[in-house]
C-alpha cells in the first residue's frame, strides 16, 4: 500500500475554508506560497500546486513536492493536489458530467509525467508561475517535453496559462537551490 | 490522504516469493498474467506491470490498474508497481548508489504520464509488450509521446525492450474492449 500524504503544517496554512480566490493572481499566490513554506519547512522541493473550483472560486484541494519524505519519486506538488481532489470529489475524473470547471495551478510548469497526470485527471485548465526554463536553471529536469506542449494541451480542451507571477515563482527555486535545498530526478545517464 | 491499492487478490495470485524469473519472457508473462487477471475479476484497467530485481532476476513489486476502482486517475499499473517497490527498498530512488538495477515491465508501452514516472522511478530498464497502437486500437490514450520515445529513454540510460510477449498482451487489451469493459481517459475535448 503507498500513501500519499500532504505535510502536516499544511492544514494550518491555509485559509479559512470556504475562502473564495476570486483571481487567478490569488490562485497562484497560494501555490507560490505552499511552494516557500515547503522549503521553509523542510517537507520537501520548491514546487506547490492546487485544484480550484471555478465555479465558487474555492480551493479544493493544495498540493506540495513531498518526494524525499515520503520516499517516493510521483509525490510532485501536481500529483498530490490532482489525487487529493479526487479524492475530495469521489471521482478519477474531476471532468465528469455534471462536474464544475476545476482548474490546476502550479508553481512551476509541470514536468513530464505531471503533464500527462493533468490530461487524465479531468481539470479543464492549467495556470502557471515559473517556467520549465527556470526550474531547469536551478539543475531541475523536467523530462523530455514536447517544444510546444501548450498545444497539445489546448488540443485536448485545457486551456493553458503561463508566466502568472513567473517571478515570484522562480525565485522560491532560486532560494532553494541557493540554499543547497537537494536536487533529485537529475540523473541524465546511468552511473 | 491518499491511498493508492493493490487489489486483495494479488498476494494470492503471485507465486511463492522468491521465485525468480529468468528470461525476460517470464518477468513479461507475470505482467500480462496480472493484466488479464485484473480483467476477470473487475478490479481495472488491461494493464498489469512489475518491478524486478536485475541481480536476483526477482519479483519486487507488482502493479495492476486501479483508475475506476481507486478513483485516481493516476493509478496506472506502472504508477502502482514503481511506487509499491520503492515503499519495499524505502527510498524514492530505485537507482541510488548500491542498489542493484531494476527493471520496469509492462504489458502494455507506458502513456505520457507513466513515461515521466519511468524517467523519476531510478529503474535501469524498460521492457514492454503491447504497443501504443494495440491500446489506441482499442480506444485507449497514451497521451501526447515523441515520435522515437524510447530515444529519450536510452538517452538517460533506461534501456528499452519492446514487442516482448506483445501478441498476448495485445489479447488481453481487445479482451477487455470487446467484454464492454470502460475506456476511460478518453476524452479529446471538453463536453
Amino acid at each position: 500500500m503507498t500513501t500519499l500524504r500532504l505535510p502536516e503544517w499544511v492544514d494550518g496554512f491555509l485559509p479559512a475554508p470556504g475562502m473564495p480566490y476570486p483571481t487567478v493572481e490569488d490562485r497562484m499566490e497560494l501555490a507560490v506560497e505552499l511552494a516557500r513554506e515547503n522549503v521553509e519547512r523542510g517537507t520537501g522541493g520548491p514546487f506547490g500546486a492546487a485544484i480550484f473550483d471555478l465555479e465558487t472560486k474555492k480551493l479544493v484541494a493544495p498540493g506540495v513536492n513531498v518526494v524525499v519524505t515520503s520516499g517516493l519519486s510521483i509525490a510532485h506538488a501536481e500529483v498530490l493536489a490532482i489525487s487529493t481532489a479526487q479524492g475530495v470529489i469521489g471521482s478519477f475524473d474531476l471532468g465528469g458530467k455534471g462536474r464544475p470547471p476545476y482548474e490546476l495551478v502550479t508553481s512551476t510548469e509541470p514536468c513530464a509525467m505531471c503533464s500527462g497526470a493533468l490530461l487524465w485527471s479531468g481539470a479543464r485548465s492549467l495556470v502557471c508561475g515559473a517556467r520549465d526554463e527556470d526550474a531547469r536553471a536551478v539543475g531541475f529536469d523536467e523530462g523530455p517535453k514536447a517544444p510546444r506542449w501548450e498545444r497539445d494541451f489546448e488540443e485536448r480542451g485545457i486551456a493553458v496559462a503561463r508566466d502568472v507571477l513567473r517571478d515570484e515563482a522562480a525565485a522560491v527555486l532560486r532560494h532553494y537551490a541557493e540554499g543547497g535545498g537537494e536536487i533529485y530526478n537529475a540523473r541524465r545517464s546511468g552511473p
